[in-house]
């Protein structure tokens, strides 16, 4: 009920804080016989970290993964698969000078008042540092959907006011990886590092969104009422830190077309039923069509300013919140693998639900 | 797992086709001693159906609500609450002609993928009178939130490309329930129904957005992971037919703001700590902060269309969906007891939620 | 969590008071394509219902199950199935002088505590007539599982003091339902009816023993931690009216056995590796071995007497609860379906829980 | 839906193999301000590891339990509570000879069946030593229900034939732990230990019986339908290794009582309302009456035999498997924390569930 829990049937339950001993979590329900690639896991929790480059902040969080059971010569054996990263790097003592604060816009002070009590070292439980564990879920969850044809690509599509105009759906994966934004847009890439060092050299901080495209899915994913496939995607999507928006095929433009724009017309093609166009980002009625599954994702600007800012103490005096610790400036880059790895546990889910009622 | 549950404490399950003997619900864990209000119920429901004016379709779907258990003597018990609507006014003849089309952008596809069997008659179960359902969950809700201080207010944003700029939080219900088109806005209420009628003369739908403000609601709902207050209000409304986006607070335009403009500087006022502005929209950290909760929805124009559309059958081949039957232009204004109905019932879960850690 | 649901895909919720407008449920997550038989499941219904003979109460209860949907050209369409039995024969009248009594041995007491309000009408929610709902749901899952080649037999074992010794895994059902009492010894079906006839006459009532053999459960069922097989059975055993106790296989008898006696020895049969004793009951670390299920469940005797008794009101002053109604001597005979729908319901859960991983 | 969770609100998740590398868990839902005190905690688990006297296995587990997240400053934040035991002692070739076998009355065969795969060494997931986790995770419970008056207590009430007749609702926890097999009666105990010595020499193995009784708990507590408090208490108690049988109250031997014997009847003592006799066992209708929670549990012999058994290989050929290794006589004192740790689950899982609704 406290739900540190995700997914019905592929079910991810994460522990940790920021500060704390370790990371980790316990994934339940994961199919037997799964090759448990432990290198492809550890490159996707890479992908995450930060320092990966001078566009991000520059903590020294060597995060390594290690699973404590549910694997046996190196196949999933249908027992729950429990991982944890030690903290390393952490270093507590940054954060005495918040423990009677509210950060503007952190979680610091509806803690307070949920809990009564509160970890306040580097956000406890309310950090970013969280998804690590997602991402692990994620990486075991994208091995079985390889072998089920099923691929998964997110990347940026905007920072701040940059932002890509056209979508391709056929996105390469290596073009993402080869900028430094994730943004597979080379000319927009340049602009939005520019941009980033602009910022950081202002103590300020940008948004973003993360556009995000599932090939290979079947048609018949997903609950026709509430656990509509959107609907989980968009709970997933909206579950992570930071983030404020969340569209499905034509989103929110959608709502501006008529709707002889907007329908996506059935032909037949080499024998299968496909759609002309795409509005409906690969759902209809909640459920998989067998298009391309199209969504965007859209991040706040990071809290955490290197700048000095008005706030409250727990008394309610007014205080000062003074910039300083090691911070990114824009997290929507290190975001791409985790909104990845939330869509990862969405689909495999359904998958194993769908499978439930094949006799 | 099939999910036609909503809810963990407070919850909602539904049943019911368009066209089947009836539509209705089970509501288990509703707290015991409320005083049920049958008329408030009831009047809830009026607001959703057709007919209210011409602007909207003109079936006679008279839906009238009963309770079968649950209440004793005017209260609840603690007992499930079941209760249903008698589909009158079907007429499953009309869609015969529908046995073995796919529409375009309907759920005719993907049903048909996923369950082998189709109930084609007005859509079955993908129909939205489903939501009927929803509302009558909803206004019980709304009941209890009501004793405790807390209003749920939507209104018809934008139409078309039509849109209201500026949203008041301390809005007036009767303002929206005064027009026609439940927009707050009266000139633009006026240019909304000239393009219904327009639309409606041409053959075409329309989408448009509803936004959604709750006040009152406690500092401290929500739970901080997967199950962030936010989250499930993305998943309750992206469960709504025809809803393809949400956004909170500053939404996707709060990924184009820098930090320092974003962030919601706490200040205290009459002795308790408040926030200077709400681009959060309510919530940080996925948990509920006491300022106006604030999120907007986006719904695709209506599929079913007044002209010829060309589309396959199952087998395939290329055909006509003729544009007959009774549907609506534009489902948005019929849409805001909807929305209203599903974030009272988010709401409710959540205080429930809250209510079992407090010792 | 109020929980009038039970089961994980294939899920029943169940409404409706003794003396209330109905009784009924939802069972959501049946697999789409399923005939559903309405005559096999009014049977079904039939053999729970009371005046079957001169042995059980004379109520004149005459059970219509009527379904509202989920069923299309008598197919399940994967939507969820609504049922419901108008309560006819309600007399609430009846109960008038109980309501502010609290019937000793009777949940009159602990409803007042636990909800605060009551409805007394017949025992209200906690009335044996909710598993009306269990027998209908149950109904539906034997089509499914007799399909998969799955047999479910229950029989009285024991009534009062009167007690079967051996049982018979290769039970002949006919044999059940031609006794009285459904015991399949035709000797002691005599002497259990002059029992009850007897425990009439002086105004008592008798508990007893319920038997239950599954056959056709292939190897593999079950999950090995906290949902073993046998614990959900016995869950479900222990949610009926008046369970008392529950015991697999060798069960209490078991654990007075040493290891040498108690094992059972593998062995290989025409290509099947099966046991040669079945002191598991079918199942070993929780999950099924392929052998016949069997398990026992004790009932008390019925707590409403034909008798004065004393007991206190709600101000605790002492008062006498009379002996006056309609009611059985023992309800064992009429729990047997019951049992039956409950294991059904468990078992066919198990297979779809199972299934979801078979890829 | 794998189901290595516990509790609705209070939820246990648990991961790990009797020789991977740890053991452990997650608590969920653990109130927050809680006084975590970890050396309650550690002598909780050191009541069942084995090797506390010459009755027990001689391995040297000497299991200690860490802490990793959701306590700060030795409160708990009402953030996830992950904790793990490390494998010390495990001796992973002890087994290999059992890689192709299928031990009697063990896991081993169903597993293979279900999974595919098979983790054979001692056990796998279905080893005992989970049930470390579950100590734990009660212990914690036990915390809270301690600080709520509420005090659970079981021992053992057989071993073999020997058996207690009497039991005394206000027996005293020291009586039990004093004795060697954690039975109260100083003269029985004596005898069962005579017969474990004589079994063990024997290389034979025995069952018994476990009685528990929870004081303090409040009315109102168990939900009415499926989740009786006593089907709770009965599911968990049947998910434990080895259990075969559960009674509650009166259990098997009500069955064969009347009415008039059976039923409590109501009083008023101290202005209390209270029963005179307590054959319901604390729960009536499923829920807590506010008299002593009382219940019975019954444990088949050890599987695992010292002496030479005869089984097949998983290709079915007749093998003899050989009795070695280091294992339990009689596993049932070492039950007893785990049969307290499960009823602690229980009792507080109910507690937050009823909470919910105190409005």
């Amino acid at each position: 009920m406290a739900s540190n829990s995700f997914g019905e049937i592929f079910r991810l339950t994460t522990f940790g804080e920021s500060h704390g001993v370790a990371i980790g979590g316990i994934i339940d329900g994961c199919p037997p016989g799964l090759l448990l690639n432990q290198d492809f896991i550890q490159a996707e929790l890479d992908r995450r970290r930060p320092g990966q480059n001078e566009l991000t902040s520059q903590r020294n969080e060597y995060d390594r993964v290690e699973f404590l059971s549910g694997v046996f010569e190196n196949l999933t054996t249908g027992a729950p698969i429990a991982f944890l990263v030690t903290n390393k790097d952490h270093r507590p003592d940054d954060y005495a000078h918040l423990k009677d604060l509210y950060r503007p816009s952190h979680a610091d002070f509806v803690y307070h008042q949920k809990y009564g009590v509160r970890d306040y070292r580097g956000g406890g439980r309310s950090s970013a540092r969280e998804t690590l564990s997602r991402v692990v879920a994620g990486a075991v969850a994208k091995l079985f959907l390889r072998q089920n044809g099923i691929s998964i690509i997110a990347f940026v599509k905007s920072i701040g006011q940059l932002s890509m105009d056209i979508i391709d759906y056929n996105i390469d994966p290596t073009t993402v990886e080869a900028s430094a934004v994730r943004c597979p847009d080379p000319l927009l890439t340049d602009s939005m590092q520019k941009l980033i060092v602009e910022t950081k050299n202002a103590g300020d901080t940008l948004g973003g969104e993360i556009s995000c495209i599932i090939r290979g899915v079947p048609a018949g994913l997903g609950e026709p009422v509430f656990d509509k496939l959107h609907a989980d995607l968009g709970k997933a999507m909206l579950s992570i830190n930071a983030v404020k928006g969340f569209e499905i095929g034509s989103g929110f433009k959608g709502a501006r077309m008529k709707g002889s724009e907007h329908n996506d017309q059935f032909v037949q093609q080499e024998g299968k039923i496909v759609t002309l166009t795409n509005h409906s980002g690969g759902i209809q009625g909640g459920i998989s069509n067998g298009e391309a599954i199209y969504f965007n994702v859209g991040f706040k600007p990071i809290a955490t300013l290197m700048m000095d800012q008005l706030s409250v103490d727990k008394e309610g005096n007014e205080t000062i919140v003074k910039g300083k610790g090691r911070h990114d400036v824009c997290v929507v880059p290190r975001a791409v693998p985790i909104v990845e790895a939330m869509a990862a546990l969405v689909i495999i889910d359904h998958m194993l639900r769908r499978q439930a009622y094949i006799f």
